[in-house]
């Protein structure tokens, strides 16, 4: 950030009265923007017990697969954001069931919040953020080619759960991806 | 949001290529400039079956009660945010324990996750952003003060929760605060 978004003069970065940390302050007309972590909310979408994953068409992460996921927009809810995210990047229709992880990605400034989902029937494409769509068997989870760790995390998490016969919300920090 | 906070120039709200809701974009640089809900945390502090509560110094909602709760900041997970949240506002050093509640503000473009925690020892104080703070049995929950509908719905389901004797995870939406 360099430039006001109020009255558009430069900004400059400092500890504003009573404030412990720096933050973008505007010398002109005294506007501070705060800038706070974003929220990713995605879903781990299954049909008789096959999960529905994303081969991703777009940066970051090209090619790598992930679950339907991305970032929640203003007016909507963390569950709304994961159906959304359902529809637009595997053209399924899903209904979000419990809470099952929460990712924070600090050093991207981001909180991953992942729900369980079942597809409400078994019809699913190809939506313009991905390159391949498929329903798959745990064991034919590509994991070596997850493209996030928190989606790694999620799906992990899912699987041990079902096979536990349980659902639980699992808290977590993941550290910069190793390539 | 009037100009660009990357190059200065002035923005226009518009459909970007490819997308689906307006965004602010810059002409000039071509900058889209995405606004998401912001997070603010927030946890419940226990003593010996009592709960830390602060009368708010600021707006909104100035002398209303509420429980320690705050925008959460870059770099920090949530329940770091609730934890410094704690210390800011009430002086108090927390452990955080469960997540209770995840409230959608949708109006305000917020999402609120208060958390249940404990008061590593008895002590607390007024912090700059409040009035007054004090620990209070459940019966003395000044419940028709009560600054926000997240923070009434955070205690009402911990109480519940603790006089039921399990620890869940509630997820709401609230409506906008009629005053």
């Amino acid at each position: 950030m360099k430039f006001c978004s109020h009255c558009g003069q430069r900004v400059s970065l400092r500890v504003p009265p009573g404030d412990h940390l720096p933050r973008f302050v505007c010398d002109a007309c005294g506007t501070i923007h705060y800038q706070n972590p974003r929220l990713i909310a995605g879903c781990v979408p299954e049909w008789e017990g096959k999960i529905l994953i994303c081969r991703r068409a777009i940066e970051p992460r090209l090619g790598y697969w992930t679950i339907p996921a991305g970032f929640m927009e203003n007016g909507e809810t963390l569950m709304a954001a994961a159906a959304r995210e359902a529809v637009e990047e595997a053209l399924a229709a899903v209904d979000v069931g419990s809470l099952l992880a929460i990712v924070h990605v600090t050093h991207a400034h981001q909180v991953h919040v992942m729900f369980r989902a079942r597809l409400t029937r078994p019809q699913f494409g190809v939506g313009s953020e991905s390159l391949e769509v498929m329903l798959v068997e745990e064991r034919d989870i590509p994991w070596r080619d997850i493209a996030f760790p928190s989606v790694d995390f999620a799906l992990r998490r899912y699987f041990e759960d079902r096979a536990a016969g349980h659902e639980r919300v699992h808290i977590t920090e993941v550290e910069r991806l190793k390539r």
